[in-house]
């Protein structure tokens, strides 16, 4: 990540987890608006979330999140005049308004409020159908349905709104999991599903849908962010997420 | 409401319902910004509401929602060119970024990004208490510590987070029907229940609680958006909300 962080700003102190895709959206913000922060991986194991980090950070216990400005600490003893941020969405909209050339936030008002009802409304088909087939297990029958749902809610072109929004922010990181999971069989699905899921995916009622995972895979944001380690589909760890 | 549309800004029609309290955050930021958009009444009993809305307006068939620009058209024929906006949140964000002199978006960044975070950890406190409350009559032992919660979200003194912004917009309208309708025992509660209520907001722990409300009670656009018909504790209209 390049280190261009603005020097009129503060410190900024990221905590968060490689294998969230909550997390990843704010990795995506930050590399956007090439803001190199101080990175603190949380561990979310049952038993290994540090005390300090409920404590002193975020009472939530939920990563991503920020500490940002204070006088310089440790990651576990934050300045307590540092601001204390989480939530996906409220980073982003931060680092949105920190950072305005990062053009998060179109400019043009009705643009953005369409990015906003975006983010609302795919909150129920794209978190819904990855939820259910990531950890539930669901067969592809019971998700495509919402992903036609959200394939519905996209611009006719480009990004989800037309021009790039922090409404791609948002998304890429579930999009890029189905596209690039489903291939590795990573997931509590029956094996093989992966496999259906991207033939489906390739059907022509699909092609808007995979146009826009195109679009978000090739913006280097996002790939910068996406560590794809190979993982065999025979391994136990192979079907984890 | 004073009549001071910007005259650069487009035709806005706010389809709105008078007892939701998602609509009357929308109507306390368009007094805000001292706005005043053509009005349209959505009857939502079962069976009443028109297709058209649904159709033409908002897919999701919820209010609040707004139409905005596009050529001059009845709201229930709507401009194809206008766009079609709604969720309560979104509608904020919208006028906010709109009306900049309203100061629905604080000017310094980290408060802005408070008030997001109160947002949206005020739902999970706040909304709990109220639907608990009125809508599945719980006494108030099962929703004083939501209250207590939502009280610890709020900064010191002043407003949620110090001075004036969205944050308080969101939460006014739940916060006014908490302190106004149980006074009239209004809700699914028991009888009684809304005197109880009070009594225990008087006691010196919810001090800050009762603080915040006499200053969103106190101020100018939250009194004007409120429509205080006195009901009789007797009659089944009294019971309903």
């Amino acid at each position: 990540m390049p280190s261009l962080t603005m020097p009129q700003h503060k410190q900024l102190t990221f905590y968060t987890s490689p294998y969230s895709p909550y997390c990843h959206r704010v990795h995506i913000a930050l590399e956007e608006a090439k803001v190199e922060p101080s990175l603190v991986e949380i561990d979310l194991r049952p038993g290994c979330k540090p005390a300090w980090f409920t404590n002193k950070v975020n009472p939530m216990g939920t990563v991503p999140a920020f500490t940002y400005g204070g006088a310089p600490a440790p990651p576990d003893q934050p300045s307590p005049a540092a601001l204390k941020l989480a939530e996906s969405i409220v980073l982003i909209e931060f680092i949105a308004d920190l950072h305005p050339e990062a053009a998060l936030h179109p400019k043009d008002p009705e643009l953005l409020a369409r990015a906003r009802l975006f983010i609302t409304l795919s909150h129920d088909t794209l978190h819904d159908a990855f939820r259910g087939f990531f950890f539930r297990g669901e067969r592809i029958e019971s998700i495509l349905p919402s992903l036609e749902a959200f394939q519905a809610l996209l611009a006719p072109s480009g990004y989800a709104v037309g021009p790039w929004s922090m409404a791609d922010v948002v998304v890429a990181p579930m999009i890029v999991r189905f596209m690039r999971l489903a291939g590795y069989e990573i997931g509590k699905y029956p094996m093989g599903e992966g496999k259906r899921l991207l033939k489906a995916l390739g059907e022509p009622k699909f092609a808007r849908f995979m146009q826009y995972y195109q679009s978000l895979w090739d913006r280097p944001s996002v790939k910068a962010t996406w560590d794809e380690v190979p993982v065999s589909c025979d391994s136990p760890e192979g079907r984890l997420i």
